[in-house]
């Protein structure tokens, strides 16, 4: 038995065997053979071994999502039986006496390459799909060990050096119960993920994967961030109980889902979920949001070979905005550049990309795609309660010219005869430190505030929050960021206005007493997170938050804040 | 006549030829040849013609900067000699049947990489020399233009894409008479080192590279940001008229050199200069600098294989004190990391440098290297009137941390019987927005705050400035600077400390007065800028720019701080 350390990265308890997930070494050298033959004969068995893996996957697919995701494995199979490929491939393994692997790397390079080069978008997704083909192939020739996690079809939690994103939108929830990787850290990517699929995680354990071996029983404890290899059985009890515990609280909480966020002195603030995609509304709903606090539309750009159309958007839109019945949705337009690149924008390479062209920066020179995200925003404006913010503003220019696109865009809208609501609130995010300092001014030309706090903590403390190295600095109760709140809520006061905050600090129990007593209006968090929230909130008192918030304010360190907290939470 | 706008990076008018300064392409890419003799014959010419440049550049240095500068040049005689070199490549010539090019290349790559790969650094020299020599053989081989701007030996305005920091130190003032670049800002390298080198220079003119020939023509217009091409002899004669006006006011300043700086109603302020290493003390009181605000010792980092020793540092020190003769001298601690390297101290790849692993938080890790410096500033500091100020503080328990170092370092001195200075201040960069807010807790245990501009404005306006796409937000005189800088100097003054500022803004023209406004103690700039400031500031009331200051700070974009400012100024 063997504990580990980690952060914890989404609540609740997994206990299930180890699959590791490790991204193997494709790398191939030029090898020289002496018998064609034989390495022919060793091409047909990695051929033969990846067509019946297709197949099986094909058919699995087929029966478990239908026929139309199983598509895409008929097309592997099609490139896998591809005499355009393969007759290349034979005869450099003959004329050259190179091996298999290297002739079948080289060849599907050149392929992939000219098809990536191409203007046509199917030809594109080709490329695409003859490198997952090459990869398969070559998985068998080189004997190497790696499992698609989309093909994971037993109860297991994965160990991994980190997930991308694609590695987690391929994790299946019925048999991934948890997951634990080397890196990371509460507000990386895979971390948000897992909270939003509400799997138990444990990220920045700095060498679990090193640690343990597949098959070997694991614990994952969300709660406190710890991962136990090869538990003795009455540590399993134990983490049962604490597992079932946490799903009793979960079914306590689900009974806040139709009460509003009132504080224990009866203050109402309102509680709101960040979404990605039309389809995270069904657990705002399910988690009782009142509302949705931000809604990153940059998926709706991510996963493609160009810009999505006006129509694909405005039906998104549309889709958010009906589901939510009347209650607000704060869309927040293009977020791209910094750590989220599109690859069809071809943007330069930057040296400190989050110091760079992206966002609203990239929108005011790039207003075709800005113009088309705002018209259709404003053509979805009518079917629910609309809120359009832009992010990274740091400037009144900037602001002023945004608005005036979107001004722009409803006057043509007009003309055209299109329907447009006259309610839509306009507001910006409060991301950058300049903004917080002068959000008095920025007060009396927007609608409202959202407290981006992942960036505003980032660069308030000048500390990437994805570089480990810095990771000391990454901190939210440092009463630097505590006041720049303090500026952005008083602000809106001051001018009427309502002030938000989007960041994973919303959602956060160490932090909701400061934000309540600092006066936030809103809460926008992952929709996990609302009824835990909710009922914390119940139990606090407004005015002693106030009195809380004012002592932290004048403190000089974070650790100093976090003590003044855990006190009255004792 | 053609005129090219672009930004005034430093003072002054040049009119002189054009010499382009551009790194060609030294790729070499295989190429087959069918007569090895003919080939061998190439060859002999390119080393005939590289050993006749050698020789006479040797002979040169050796007349104009003595002997020891020319010895590099007899090291390159003898690799461009050496059979261990040539006689593999001719062997590849003739057996593989391949261009002189491609064999020179090959074998002086696998040099290069053996003798990189050395511990010795006299090896790694050797692999410094030999990828020089290879690359003046490449040019003649390749048929390429390009002579390097340390072999410059006419009066003439170089041109180029951009400056490296090792392009300008080999810029001969004596010739060069003035510099343009397509990029760069005024806080690019290039252009702080023309400022310290007076030569008039235009940056980011985005193209002025290709829109010249050599022997064309030039004016380069420091004061206006101006390039003319090909003038016609009534402009020539225009500008001559306009440098000598330039030189005069130099002259007029220089009577300024030895009075206080006292602003017209009779408030002194202090006027530093910003230094790199001790060379640059004499500069600093020909201009008349009443102490040194900044004195960077990342430059007795640079340039070396390994970690400047104790004794190294503490002569540096040592001298720089002595020579500023009592007079204040602020040194930093190593601020290395972000733009700047140390190829020796083998850093992790950063994805965003500039919020990341780097100066006091690098320190705080590598104690071994801070120590060291520590010890050689307490045993210099008995030499003058030394204060020691730690960058890229971001946080009060860095600064304790820090200052804990240097007074174990000062106990065991103490215990070793070394003397050290009692009146040492010690003090904090301001560069961090979070340090920026906190003031009013950092002034409470710090001596002095010196606000550095260059990295507070990009973090406050969460812009990369050496990033072109985002240069519009580097925003000197946007009111969020301005509030954050009155923050700190109340702060300071509440605390009974000093504030001063080492960033380029303090030596700015338009920043000036509302600096003095919002009651800057010192100011610490280029040298060059020292005595400009001081006849600006004897003009300026100091009452009169408090009631600027106070406007500005309400004012909500930095286009209506500089037209506030031009009110006055006219």
């Amino acid at each position: 038995m063997l504990n580990i350390n980690g952060i914890a990265a989404s609540a609740g308890v997994a206990i299930a065997p180890v699959f590791k997930l490790e991204h193997p070494d494709y790398t191939v050298k030029r090898r020289e053979i002496e018998d064609p033959a034989a390495e022919n004969a060793r091409l047909d068995e990695a051929l033969s071994k990846s067509q019946q893996e297709l197949e099986a996957i094909k058919a699995r697919t087929h029966q478990e999502l239908g026929e139309k995701k199983a598509e895409i494995f008929e097309s592997h199979l099609l490139i896998l039986n591809d005499p355009e490929l393969l007759t290349p491939v034979r005869d450099k393994i003959n004329t050259e006496k190179v091996s298999a692997e290297f002739a079948l790397n080289e060849t599907a390079q050149q392929f992939i390459s000219m098809f990536e080069n191409m203007k046509s978008d199917y030809l594109k997704e080709r490329a695409a799909d003859m490198r997952d083909v090459t990869k398969r192939v070559l998985t068998h020739l080189l004997g190497l060990n790696y499992v698609n996690p989309a093909e994971i079809s037993e109860e297991v939690i994965v160990v991994a050096e980190d997930l991308t994103p694609s590695d987690t939108a391929q994790l299946n929830r019925k048999y991934v119960k948890g997951f634990t990787t080397n890196i990371g850290g509460r507000t990386s990517h895979s971390a948000i993920m897992a909270r939003s699929l509400e799997i138990p995680a444990v990220v920045g354990t700095k060498d679990v994967l090193s640690q343990v071996n597949n098959g070997d029983l694991l614990i994952v404890d969300g709660l406190d961030g710890t991962v136990i290899v090869n538990p003795s059985p009455e540590v399993v009890e134990q983490y049962t109980a604490k597992r079932d515990q946490h799903l009793q609280q979960i079914e306590e909480w689900k009974k806040l889902r139709e009460v509003p966020t009132v504080s224990r002195d009866g203050v109402h603030v309102e509680l709101a979920a960040n979404i990605g995609t039309p389809n995270d509304v069904a657990g705002v709903l399910e988690n009782g949001g009142e509302g949705v606090g931000l809604y990153r539309t940059e998926f709706l750009y991510m996963g493609r070979t160009e810009l999505p159309s006006e129509e694909v958007q405005f039906n998104a839109y549309k889709t958010v905005l009906e589901k939510m019945e009347g209650k607000p949705v704060v869309v927040r337009t293009l977020d791209i550049g910094g750590d989220k690149e599109l690859p069809y924008l071809d943007l330069p390479k930057e040296m400190n990309p989050f110091l760079g062209f992206r966002a609203v920066r990239l929108c005011l020179e790039r207003t075709d795609i800005f113009r088309t995200q705002l018209r259709a925003l404003l053509r979805a404006s009518i079917y629910g309660n609309l809120r359009i913010m832009f992010p990274m503003i740091a400037t009144l220019d900037e602001f002023r010219q945004a608005k005036a696109l979107l001004m722009e865009e409803k006057d043509k809208l007009a003309a055209e005869g299109v329907t447009v609501s006259e309610d839509i609130q306009i507001g910006i995010m409060v991301e950058i430190p300049a903004t917080a300092v002068l959000a008095d001014q920025f007060a009396k030309e927007v609608d409202f505030f959202s407290i981006g706090t992942n960036d505003l903590i980032q660069y308030t403390m000048a500390a990437d929050r994805m570089n480990e190295r810095v990771s000391y600095l990454y901190q939210p109760y440092n009463p630097a960021i505590l006041r720049l709140v303090k500026m952005v809520i008083d602000a809106a006061h001051k001018e009427g206005r309502w002030a938000g905050m989007c960041g994973e600090m919303a959602g956060d129990s160490t932090a909701i007493p400061l934000l309540l007593g600092l006066g936030l209006d809103e809460f926008s968090m992952s929709a996990t997170s609302i009824l835990p929230a909710r009922s914390q909130i119940a139990k606090l008192s407004k005015a002693e938050m106030q009195e809380l918030a004012a002592k932290a304010l004048q403190l000089s360190t974070a650790e100093e804040v976090v003590e003044l907290v855990r006190g009255i939470q004792q």
